[in-house]
C-alpha cells in the first residue's frame, strides 16, 4: 500500500498508539488501513455418491481440479457464498449445506470454510472460471491434478470419515520446500 | 474508497470485465480493489464452571460485558487468534481450545469464529482494551449488560448445549428496529 485511499496522500508503516503490530497510516489524515484474513467458501456437492469438482479456467492453477470455492462477498452468510460459488462455477444447485471443515492457511492469510451437500440434479456445466466440470466417483478422483493442498485434505478428510457428524478443523504448515502438511484439529465424535 | 492504494489516482465504482458486482476500479492503473468480510475470533473460557467476561475500554458498548474476541490478523490461525485476543482482553491464558461456533453477520460482513477452552489460571486481569476483567457463575451472568447479540447468542447456547461436541453455526438477521433473531443451523450429535 502507498496511498492513503481516504485522501490519497503517502501512507508510512508504524505502529499506531494502542497497538502493536505495524499499520498503514496515512501521513495527512491519519487514517489507519488495516490489513486481514480472507474467507474461501465452498462445497463438496454429492450426486447418488459422486463428488462435483470443477477444472479451473483461471490462474492459479488453470486446468487443475478444484471444488467449487471463492471469496466470500461482503454481505454473505457463509453457506450463501458456497453456495453462489458452486453455482458460479459449475452452474450447480446445492442443497442440505452444513459446516464441513474450517481450515486455516496462515501462510497467506486465508480460511477455508468448506460445506458439504447435495445437487439437486446431475445438471452442472462449466461457469466463466470452469474449462470443464464432472462428477466423480471416489475412486476416480484426479488426486494428482488437484489445485490446492487444501482442496487435496478437504477429499481425504470427506473420504476417510464418511459419518463424520462434527466439523473438522486443521492448520496448514507451508515447509520451504512448499511441501504442506496439516495439522489436524478435528473433533471425532 | 476515494483514492488508488497502488498509485494514488482516483477510483470509479464499475463492474469489471468477467465480474458481477461493483468494484473500486482505479481510472489511472487499472487495479481492482476488492473488499471482504472480516473475521472476529474469540473465547469461551472456563475456570471451574466459572466463564470468562471482560467489561469493554472501548467503543463500541464501552462498559458491556463480552466474550474476549478482536480481529483476527493475517498471518494466524483461528484458533491462535482466539488466544491472543484472550491475553490482550483478559491477561488469560487459554488451553484446550476447540471450535465452538461459525456465527455469520451478513449486515455488517463480519463472521465471529468462537472457541471454547479452559484457563490454565484463574489469574486474569484486564488488558487495556478492557475496564474489567471477571470469572461469572452461569447464574450471575449480566444478560442486559452485554455488548453485543452475538455474545448473548454464543453464551445461550453455550448453557444450553453443555454436553455438545459438535459446532454451532448460526446467522444473525437484524431488523430494522436492530433486533436480531439467529437462524439457528446447530448441528445436533
Amino acid at each position: 500500500m502507498n496511498f492513503c485511499s481516504a485522501c490519497g496522500n503517502t501512507i508510512t508503516q508504524q505502529i499506531p498508539v494502542g497497538d502493536n503490530r505495524l499499520r498503514d497510516v496515512c501521513d495527512d489524515c491519519g487514517m489507519i488501513h488495516y490489513s486481514n484474513p480472507n474467507n474461501v467458501c465452498g462445497a463438496i456437492l454429492t450426486w447418488k455418491g459422486k463428488i462435483l469438482l470443477c477444472k479451473r479456467a483461471i490462474e492459479p492453477r488453470s486446468g487443475f481440479w478444484t471444488l467449487p470455492a471463492g471469496f466470500m462477498e461482503n454481505g454473505e452468510t457463509i453457506a450463501q457464498a458456497a453456495a453462489r460459488e458452486s453455482m458460479e462455477e459449475a452452474n450447480a444447485e446445492a442443497q442440505s449445506l452444513r459446516l464441513f471443515g474450517v481450515f486455516s492457511l496462515p501462510h497467506i492469510s486465508q480460511i477455508y470454510l468448506m460445506f458439504q451437500g447435495e445437487l439437486k440434479t446431475d445438471q452442472v456445466f462449466p461457469g466463466t472460471e470452469s474449462l470443464q466440470t464432472e462428477l466423480f466417483e471416489v475412486d476416480d478422483i484426479p488426486w494428482d491434478e488437484l489445485a490446492f493442498p487444501v482442496i487435496t485434505h478437504c477429499l481425504n478428510l470427506y473420504i476417510d470419515h464418511p459419518e463424520n457428524k462434527s466439523v473438522h478443523t486443521a492448520t496448514a504448515i507451508r515447509h520451504e520446500d512448499r511441501h504442506v502438511d496439516w495439522i489436524d484439529q478435528t473433533i471425532s465424535n
